[in-house]
């Protein structure tokens, strides 16, 4: 497989300008709800987006889904678009910000366990040495995410990533994850949302710890966030009060096959437009572009090594332990139109913090 | 446990209609948002219902919980209500209509492997003898289940559903399975909706079954019915367009503790309200009573011999292989504070149909 330049990349985006340009050429103009939607949203959507192909063919893709003249029109009921979010809607490198949580947390759950600070995997953890760490092999990983992640009521585990969200701070910025969200990525969910799209978090984080700031965060509700899913027992506290408690029991992969698979499970509709930016984001992607009329597919390329990072082998960059954006991907991508954002041409700003 | 007559049951129900009009007469008459909905359906809600207990709760508790000035005001994005379907939307006597989709499917599946024919249970399927079919045990039913359900892609299923529910007649009214809903109960879900809460079906019935007819029959969208539920695989055809096909491996067992779990897979917040009527929504019923704020809880019993149906221990009468309404769930309910609907005495129309 040969490698790409990130000048082939431009060249495909301004050739995929010019195609979107066309099209949009013999749209009508000032449609009534495209107006609306830039009124009610008080400014020019998608401010934090260069001009380009990739914002063309947002602003495109709801124009012809939302305008009831449109051959191409989708009733409200149907706009369901779904955004996979590590790396997608914020950072994910160098670890995944909830991976990060669930090493946090070991030294809460081996303070009510004493008799853990001396086994494996939670005496490396503990340790605090950033290279064994990372060399955890993925029984033992799997095991500090049970320990950090099952065991507790729903109740307790909310209130304890929320307070882990309060207090932690990510080491390059020195501020809360959740200020790590892309500005333009929020700026598409909003101008998505403003057109009647029901907009969804179809994610391979733990679909429970995404709730707890997903609608604070993305204005994405509780039952909006489809996820890695554990399942819960229903129970009986002292008082005879009902709760329900995390089990390790596993009943949703979400990554990979497990995001339509799981899109199925909670929405029961094919999206209409899916955002993602790896190999685990592929089926959603292939499943989102395999249904009728016009679907919407992007990818989101981390070639920004300055403003974020740049990785992954379509860069000719080396693959990362996190999200992949594989040659494969490029290629699948480039044959079935779905449409790279890049990080560095495309958006103007990445971060609301910046100034 | 002592048997109740139903002049106990009504005697119960006036008490709590007293109760209710005094909470009606300490809050200020013609809220907006009340009126507004009234305006809104066109017409006075529950148009089916008579005036009573059950009727005064789903008003006050709608007019408690949307006035902002109440401080039992529920904001918009936190307005859940969940409701059973078998026996609390529509008819769940002598069968379950999806039971009995499963045994006309047996003939097409039968079709499909001539092999099957001689094979038990699908050979006393095929001989029409009720009796028999009635006597099949459950590991032979669920061989029917899995035959019928799982095997196919999720648009066959759709497919093979809408054909059946366009064919299939219920043998008493010699009507469609879905002009057997609950007049009065459409309205409920009617005015929920017009009053800004998210209407969820939650049902021991298969989720990808529901979903087919939830629209157009409750306006519910398939995003909102929580249902027992199989899993799928992501798959290729020749052609290499992606499809999902229903496999039979259960995800969630949508019945009794499975529905507060369902529910917090599936929606990931407390309802604010739940309709149930029988022991597989006990849990449901309870979790969403314990919350704290106003909640509400209702059972519908089937007391209404001459127009519907009349069975469950609670009235005396003989258990059936449906929904059960018991003693201990009939003890549960006084003691809890849920509301008893009357098919009988707070129903002035079961069906649509009817003139």
């Amino acid at each position: 497989m040969e490698k790409r330049s990130k000048s082939e990349v431009s060249r495909r985006q301004i050739l995929q300008m010019g195609l979107t340009a066309t099209v949009a050429s013999v749209l009508p103009a000032g449609l009534l709800t495209f107006s609306s939607a830039v009124q009610a949203q008080g400014q020019e959507p998608l401010a934090s987006w260069r001009d380009g192909a990739a914002k063309q063919a947002i602003l495109n893709f709801v124009r012809v889904t939302t305008d009831p003249a449109s051959p191409k029109f989708v009733s409200p009921a149907e706009r369901i678009a779904t955004f996979d979010q590590d790396g997608t809607l914020w950072v994910e490198h160098p670890m995944y910000s909830q991976v990060v949580y669930c090493f946090d947390r070991v030294h809460a759950v081996v303070k009510a366990k004493p008799e853990l600070a001396n086994v494996e995997p939670f005496k490396t953890v503990l340790s605090g040495d950033r290279e064994a760490i990372a060399k955890l092999p993925m029984d033992d990983l799997l095991k500090v995410l049970m320990a950090t992640l099952t065991g507790m009521s729903v109740d307790d585990f909310e209130a304890e990533v929320k307070q882990w969200l309060d207090t932690a701070r990510d080491p390059r910025w020195k501020r809360p994850y959740t200020d790590l969200t892309y500005l333009p990525m929020i700026e598409v969910l909003t101008y998505l949302r403003t057109n009647g799209y029901k907009t969804y978090i179809v994610t391979g984080g733990g679909q429970d710890f995404v709730r707890v700031y997903g609608d604070k965060v993305y204005g994405v509700p509780p039952e909006q966030v489809v996820g890695t899913a554990s399942g819960t027992s229903y129970g009986y506290d002292k008082e005879g009060r009902p709760f329900l408690t995390k089990e390790p029991k596993l009943l949703l992969n979400d990554n990979n096959a497990g995001k339509p698979e799981g899109i199925h499970l909670m929405i029961g509709r094919r999206p209409c437009a899916a955002f993602g930016n790896s190999t685990g984001d592929q089926q959603m992607l292939e499943y989102t572009k395999a249904g009728d009329r016009e679907r919407l597919a992007m990818i989101v390329l981390h070639d920004d090594a300055k403003r974020e990072y740049a990785y992954g082998p379509a860069l000719g960059l080396p693959d990362t332990k996190v999200g992949t954006f594989t040659h494969a991907l490029y290629d699948e991508a480039k044959s079935k139109g779905w449409i790279i954002i890049s990080m560095k041409s495309d958006w103007n700003r990445i971060f609301a913090f910046e100034s």
